[in-house]
């Protein structure tokens, strides 16, 4: 990526998130490309209208894909950064999805949620520098192609498995260049247990509770209690992987900020409501796989996980 | 209850279990009254019609009474035999239910499901024998005041809180002469213990799985390992409690017995896809509250119990 050129983006995955830090790269002055698969069409046609508090973030991108066409990239022509913001379904086979697009010297950033997501990627992209970013963001999509975004957009983003890599500072100050804040992490994967300890315990909760907000989880007799419990039990896990937390602290503190702010429905609680589908595994069931693995007892996450395989899930 | 006069018998809660262990001793040649809620106009005026493998088990009550009538009871005009049926739903007081019909000779006896369900009778009626029931039974309300009794119909029974006194031998005897098989115990609060195994595990469970029949859930990814789990933690609490199970063998035969059945929606499953009410303290809360006092964990039944507490149950 020369200083002479505007850097090529690739968002694999341009919903709610991907559009959006697809606009902050826009605004940093690279050429931003999208695949799609549903709002191919009104994207095509009119590019994405993204109304945020950082200002009006709507763009056109360069090249909007449809992510069922043939494309056999060259190395010519494929792009310098792929940002990969797919939902993580049982479904979708991320490794195929990047195939026709990553070229030699394709960096390839992740924006997504999960525990033990990058893998896959890094093996069958092992020349391919990798950073993983865990996402703060409010946003979603109202309409094909029209995206709210309404609050935070913070990223943390280290390169994987580990350490701040050349490529890791320049996409961090790119982004930063578009105007949102980034945390550097040499240590990425303990970011992402840290924000697993919230998500692995209430997201699918939330799902089984029948797309309860937190207020009704947290108030409900003994959940207060069964949430903690489900956080300690992700605290154990990531302690034996490797990545010790300060449980009483970090417990204290998600339960705290999450009674700072009014009841909400969290986002798997929102797809789940929404007949979307759930990143049950990303979230929870590698969890439960690492676990196992490890030989940590987790009979909370996991009468969680089973019950909702249970509903189909 | 002398031979020479047929026992007045008043069964309060005469819904698809109790109207049928009414016909039973109506057979057996009691005078059988009822006290019924939403049934009350139908049953009043053309009785129960009972289809049953056993027979035309059809009876019009001697006495139809409304559960909110005001009822003065006399110490002549009290039954003999109370045979209480009602769901137990947190929002049912079982005591004042009683209160009106308890002469001071009656005897009462419970046909209902559930664990420690007897002590608030047995203290609030302390001069009345306290019968206790456990009833294996596949029959259920097809129209107002229309039942359709499938299968089994076998009672086990003792004296509570266990014996086999003189008022067991005679009910069970009744139930005898009027076609069912009856298991005299004495020791049933073990029996209950017994049943609870499979109760308390699959029945909250079904209800979170969204009424998943029993293949359902038992062939999900880790269900039968879950469910095996949560009869294991069962069957800790019983031992605590004083009912030592031989876990191992109690949890096989469980496993296997449903596993013979095709796949099906158990009661609890079956009160929840119909709006019911479900009886979710009689047959888990209970349980969780006697773990606790006893300091025994049951991290899988606290789970199902407090999500089905979040959904609002």
């Amino acid at each position: 990526m020369s200083v002479s050129e505007a850097p090529r983006v690739l968002v694999i995955g341009a919903g709610a998130v991907g559009s959006f830090y697809g606009a902050i790269l826009k605004r940093a002055g690279c050429s931003v490309s999208v695949v799609l698969r549903s709002d191919y069409d009104a994207v095509a046609a009119d590019g994405f209208v993204i109304d945020s508090p950082l200002g009006d973030l709507s763009y056109r991108p360069e090249h909007v894909h449809h992510v069922d066409d043939i494309h056999s990239g060259s190395a010519q022509s494929a792009p310098d950064i792929i940002l990969l913001c797919v939902k993580i379904l049982s479904t979708a086979d991320r490794v195929a999805l990047l195939r026709p697009w990553v070229g030699p010297h394709t960096r390839i950033a992740l924006i997504e949620n999960g525990i033990d997501i990058e893998s896959a990627l890094a093996a069958a992209y092992a020349d391919n520098p990798l950073l993983s970013c865990v996402a703060f963001i409010a946003t979603s999509r109202v309409a094909p192609g029209h995206i709210q975004h309404s609050a935070y957009g913070r990223l943390v983003m280290g390169t994987f498995p580990h350490g701040i890599d050349a490529n890791c500072r320049e996409l961090a100050d790119l982004f930063e260049a578009g105007g949102i804040r980034v945390k550097r992490s040499d240590d990425i994967v303990a970011e992402r247990w840290k924000k697993c300890v919230w998500n692995a315990a209430l997201n699918p909760l939330a799902v089984l509770a029948d797309g309860a907000d937190t207020e009704t989880m947290l108030d409900a007799p003994g959940g207060e209690q069964l949430v903690r419990e489900l956080m300690r039990e992700v605290c154990a896990v990531a302690a034996a992987a490797g990545y010790p937390l300060d449980a009483d602290r970090v417990i204290d503190g998600n339960i705290e900020g999450t009674r700072n702010m009014p009841g909400f429905r969290n986002s798997m609680a929102q797809d789940y409501l929404n007949g979307r589908g759930i990143e049950l595994d990303a979230i929870l069931g590698n969890v439960i796989a690492i676990a196992q693995r490890r030989g940590v007892p987790v009979p909370r996450l996991q009468t969680v996980y089973v019950t909702l395989r249970m509903r189909g899930f």
